[in-house]
């Protein structure tokens, strides 16, 4: 199976980054199974068409149902609006269809696992998009951690601070509206700390968060306007119906504790997914806005030269930094996605569940849930209650 | 009255900085009210005499009520361990001295309440040491709220962090005993970060916290040994019976919430004290590691300069700094003490209460009991309520 | 001209850049004049082939002789080592090929001019692959100087540090051979801050320098074996030729001063292009190691909050980012170039010569020719005595 | 010898700085040879008193000849205005009093080989006030540099930037008069950057400098007003006579070379006293406005955790830390004249000459004429030729 050909729901946001992941796959990795851009697809025929020669797909379809259908699809590559995962995972799930789906995986934990249950009955592979994953930093906190080096994990601070929204006047786009985004700031944002809390730090225990919506109206956009959002309102308002922050405390199954935070109300953090985790032998910092760094310390310095290292992680040193340019040249956003697909295509070459899969995502909305459930009830929720 | 007349007990790290402050005032700032070193008062004799001629007292006690008794004090500073405080307040309130006594200011909430109501009805003048308010960039950004350049305060994320216990083999310290420093990183780090965020943000509505105790048993020190505690163990090991971290998410009565840690298991901190507080335009930043600096974003700047200042905060335009060096010339942490000391010289010259006062010192307590409580009993704890 | 047919002569790490370039642009920028990827050309079939096929070129030629003579291509690209520049694009505008050509223009000066000369009788466009300019936070570091928010200049500091070559052991390669690579630290690092200063502050007018080769011997590679150079020696060792590290003094034409150091010896710089401006009005800083961001201050900001702003330009506000990914969302060292041919190709579809083009490559080579005299002749040398 | 009784020449910023360090001495580092503060002189007898009374001297005098005559000084600190520095060292010297003097030694090179001279026949202590030595960050520099942790070094670049006159309407005080302040920018801050470069990296071969006055008028002051000079102007203008900022390269005895800044116009830089080395086996970094911190690298670090480490030298592992506060607490500007002061002191417990002495200030002031003269006669010039 060297070539994977893909058919995409959605080409806003997720759909750009997928596709530009898809088309610099074969340049920087040239070894990799390939991905083929076969079909594009979404509901608004003028738009998915301009999308589709913009990005490069071979054909377009408007009806998801059409796209599974088809016979030249191995890959269905699911990035449209949260509400609509579900259905078109099980479908393409039930079509033999192999599975990569943008997070939160579903808007609520009994869909993500229906998901999961149809994904592994199916026997097809899956794939959830926490992209962070594959920054080469956070790969290099990731391989500190396992091979012992930070010692025994004590304490986690995550943080994933937004601002676009402080704007009282900035207009209620779907993501403000829970019945398509399912979720705020702590399913848009927090649920990429709680991955990558996973990833490093392992399984969560219990929770309990709290929740704010500061700006409890906003105007109504006159048309659906994309995240910047910008430009002309109906003039009517609307209740928000997400939060705007949530904060929780977490233990995990290894003892060790941690604070989160999600919010789009942090003035001057345009995109601050960040985190330190401290461990017994030293600890590590990682701030996405100077992605290609990832701060380190280690306890067992020399005593006089004890202090956070600065490391760029652009070396060959780093992971998946030799395909690109040489040491100090850095990468961007953007090439997290590229990495990500590239972990795809070596499950496939490889015929294994690539990872962060189906699993992670329930696992993921565990926590989203737990938190959800402690916000409304005003008590700690362990994961294992679910 | 010119002078003011200080007895103080204790002799270690807050008796050194203070001291220090009490010589400095003077010089840096001749203007102000003088304090004069009377007397200084501790148990080991031949320690004492030490520190007093080191530190320029004029004389010495080793019976705190002998202090007391003297008619030539006219102000009693208490920085004894902290199950002295309340004892030593109580006596020296009824004898008509001021107080002067350093956090957390007892080891229970109803202490603290019975040393204010001492102090309130003494009629005499009481101050808490809450240091960090003192800072001229934490000045800054009290300034900045105040005048309301940050908007309305939405979040706060405190963090006190440090790391001087992480070797399992540092020695059971009196710090690390509960029946005497009564808290662990809650009351000796945490209560900064509480005070702090009540000068800044507002008064605390509701908590609930979680804490940590990473390390169970420590070897039992030879001797008292300070806050190094380098050297001899005795070879036998007893429990440790504080807490190591302990995090909590609060609500304040303006609507701010915020998250909060403190702990002495952050590799790499030697003495995080920071915060970042968002507000609806705009936000500050501080780290005590690099106490002359604030950063400031306003989100009203022209869009395309936007960004987090970094404003070292030793130009005239800030407080105290005309007292000292040229602009660009940094201070330390001592510093703190000197112009705490030199507020607490401007109550006596305006004849009020200082501030921070005893009352400060209970509404921090208060939190404190109020975190320790949802930590006993898992649920959120209303300020309120106690 | 809707779409520029390309032919490209070098295959190796510009090679790799131009190409990612050509391929991102009609995704990114899907406006603009389209650039075909027509044919690429270079000496070695195998590894040619291969590249092609990585990169995504139509066709191969391994005799830029032939690539210039095919009528297919409107536009030859010029990667080939340095000292090759020269007679491909007096080739190509004889044959009326429009040029693009990575910098150093020429191994000097005269050749410089004489490469400008041909480009502008045969009437063809021709840039100079200056990609730094592009950049966003150097774009917008031009726009607030050029609209005066700094005020008049009155210094530069500029520094290309690196440090691939510290190891003795490293390789002879073609960068350290002068016959090849022309020039060492100067014309490869320093060629990019004396365009930058150029682009910021203006023309140069004197300049006095001094270099130094700190490793004069190194082992010769077994073969050529690109910018990372690592694995296997003949044993044998060559002389270094080129320099490790120029540093020089300049006076601009407008008052102007700086400093500027370009070495491959700076440990922990992997890429440390960076640079400093102060004006009359404020000052701004660059590190592409941090690329996104640009350092910004106004020195007419409110007295109690001056400091440097951190300007993340990733906004809409800044330039070339509303094509890219929300605010937050970084970019990396290949974007420069996708910039850099989205202004050429912006440059047909105006019909207008695109900036920076040969008449920039000369005057940056101008400065490097005196800096080499004034090095050899241990004096000032005025860029008009050249 | 147990006690120094000290008498000050001059008592504005230096004379501040100095009495602090005396007063804080025997607090901080009770088992030194104390320093008396016995005598404080300057010129307008009311303006002495205050300062007297305020700094804590027991007497006052307004004639430096009736100081060094009196029989109870035993030391005579010099920081009177930089003209007034030859003729009181000498003549202390003669009357065979210790010196210790502000740097820059004097106004040429001929009287500081003077001053030296005279004091080497007096066979008194002599000691110049090159402070920033004594951060603990500047000495963990030296201490790595001469462990040879940093290996061969071959770069610095050091810069002292400020801005307190960029303003064109600030006064003509003395520091901007040659006959008063000898030298502008080169000689106040460029004299730090000199003496640093020779304390860590060695002694000067040959220089070559350009500088620049870029505001050649300014108003009068109405009456001398120190170095804030806000306020009344009267209303004439005079001439700059000394250098604003002042650029040099350099080359030193052991091959290292180096850039060399200062500067008063450099807007957002207070007070940027700060530097890079870079060796053959790591690199260190310092900023005098974060003086508690060293940036340090070591280029054999594990390969995937190389980067600067921001080291706080604040532990008991850093030199003076251990008197002060635990680690993590910052010291400031201040406290590296209480280490000058105790360094000083030490000399005379140790009946040794002090370090920096005399015979730096002479070698400062060589490269200090060196750079003047390589200026006003356009070439390089080598310090053995003077």
């Amino acid at each position: 199976m060297s070539n994977i050909r893909v058919g995409m729901v959605g080409y806003k946001f997720m759909g750009k980054a997928h596709s530009n992941a898809y088309r610099a796959l074969p340049m920087f990795f040239p070894a990799s199974v390939k991905p083929v851009m076969k079909a594009i697809c979404g509901r608004d025929p003028e738009a998915l068409e301009a999308a589709r020669a913009q990005f490069g797909w071979e054909t377009a379809e408007t009806d998801w149902k059409q796209l599974i259908a088809r016979d030249d699809i191995d890959l269905i590559d699911i990035n449209a609006p949260s509400d609509a995962h579900k259905n078109i995972a099980i479908a393409a799930a039930e079509a033999g269809k192999h599975l990569f789906c943008e997070k939160p995986l579903a808007l609520s934990l009994a869909d993500a696992r229906e998901m999961l249950d149809a994904a592994e009955q199916a026997g097809v592979k899956h794939m959830v998009g926490f992209n962070y994953r594959f920054a080469p930093a956070v790969q290099l906190a990731k391989k500190l951690i396992a091979d012992g080096r930070i010692g025994k994990i004590h304490h986690i601070r995550a943080v994933f601070l937004q601002d676009w929204i402080m704007d009282p006047e900035f207009p209620l786009v779907w993501r403000l509206q829970k019945e398509i985004a399912g979720s705020g700031s702590l399913g848009d944002l927090g649920a990429h700390s709680i991955d990558l809390a996973r990833f490093l730090v392992g399984e969560f225990a219990e929770v309990i968060g709290m929740s704010e919506t500061f700006v409890k109206e906003r105007p109504l956009p006159s048309a659906m306007t994309g995240l910047s959002a910008k430009g002309g309102s109906s003039g009517e308002r609307g209740p928000v119906t997400v939060d705007d922050a949530t904060l929780f405390l977490a233990k995990f199954a290894n003892g060790a504790i941690g604070t989160f935070e999600a919010t789009r109300f942090a003035g001057g953090h345009r995109c601050t997914n960040a985190f330190e985790i401290n461990g017994s032998k030293g600890s590590i910092k990682f701030d996405f806005e100077r992605m290609n760094e990832l701060e380190v310390y280690f306890a067992d310095d020399a005593e006089d030269v004890q202090g956070f290292r600065r490391v760029l992680a652009t070396d060959a040193a780093h992971a998946y930094m030799d395909a690109w340019w040489p040491a100090g040249h850095t990468i961007g956003y953007e090439h997290t996605f590229t990495h990500e697909v590239l972990e795809l295509m070596k499950a496939f070459e490889e015929d294994r569940q690539p990872s962060p899969n189906f699993h992670d995502g329930v696992k993921c909305q565990e926590v989203l849930e737990a938190v959800d459930q402690s916000i409304a009830e005003r008590r700690w929720v362990s994961i294992s209650e679910l």
